[in-house]
């Protein structure tokens, strides 16, 4: 089972990734963009097909690695 | 509209972040994880309504900024 996991600032957290992407944009031309985010994309292969028990386990490796809760949202899909 | 990049590593591409998080898992008890990959999610607000417009203009700004196409891949959701 593949699990697919972003994990993305939460609103109102300076992203200075971002800003630096829009920025640059700027700088090359693109005018049309108002905003940008940049947050981290995590492709996870599981040997678990039980799609509940991977849900809780990959659940629970964001909470205790991949993101910081603190100022972090995350959002999985399995497949 | 907005527009959401995926930019990930091209296969047989060292990923030394992904190999990382495989042996933190490991570290840390998630004994389920056969392989990760790490790449980048972006997120751009775009003046642009249309469709085919912001399509391209996104395709070019992945070309010249977002992505290095020598190793990496990227693919683009607009909505």
């Amino acid at each position: 089972m593949k699990a697919k996991i972003h994990v993305t600032l939460k609103n109102g957290v300076l992203d200075p990734q971002g800003k630096a992407i829009e920025h640059a944009l700027g700088t090359l031309g693109f005018d049309g963009v108002d905003a940008a985010r940049q947050g981290k994309y995590i492709e996870l292969d599981l040997t678990e097909t039980d799609k509940a028990k991977a849900q809780a386990a990959v659940e629970e490796m964001c909470k205790k690695l991949l993101a910081n809760t603190v100022i972090e949202n995350y959002s999985i899909e399995l497949e």
